[in-house]
């Protein structure tokens, strides 16, 4: 899904990543990931797709909700549990949006 | 490829599209417009990937570059096609790069 309703300035997570070969658990987790985080107070949305490598992109209002999010308890152990068993790789950038434009057809 | 070599702050460009069914050309297009990013000054890096939405992550030293590049006349011919023919709808953002971490096993 593309993510179209937002007004610049705001925050975004770049999240790339490659992954093991050992994929078990990691759709469910990925997606309860992505269903708490909506939860989250200043959670805007969020754009994933994979190829090789897989990016996800997700929204935020203020460098304030980053911070909470990556803080929260379930999230911490996912990731812990990520970095021992599903990813190879990742960069995680923290960026400001500062421009937007879209087209729709 | 995930990139990895950069130090905040930089520019990031996070370009996210859905395609029409009409593919044509747009691969060749696709990979000839990587080609010619990566001979622009200012350029640092690319991150693709595609599921059912496409996102495009490139990297820039400023936004002078990201400008320079928007207005390269082989760009703006190939963006016209693309949504002539291409893309379905597509959302493009300028972010500055703040904070950056990374991990590999």
């Amino acid at each position: 899904m593309i993510v179209d309703n937002l007004k610049p300035p705001y925050y975004a997570v770049i999240f790339t990543t490659t992954l093991t070969e050992d994929r078990e658990g990691y759709y469910e987790m990925a997606e309860k990931m992505e269903s708490l985080a909506k939860e989250q107070e200043g959670y805007l949305g969020v754009e994933s797709a994979r190829s090789d490598v897989g990016i996800t992109v997700s929204y935020w209002e203020s460098l304030e909700a980053i911070t909470k999010w990556k803080n929260n308890v379930e999230h911490t152990e996912a990731r812990e549990l990520g970095r021992e068993k599903w990813y190879q790789k990742y960069q995680l950038r923290i960026c400001k949006v500062e421009r937007e434009y879209g087209f729709e057809q």
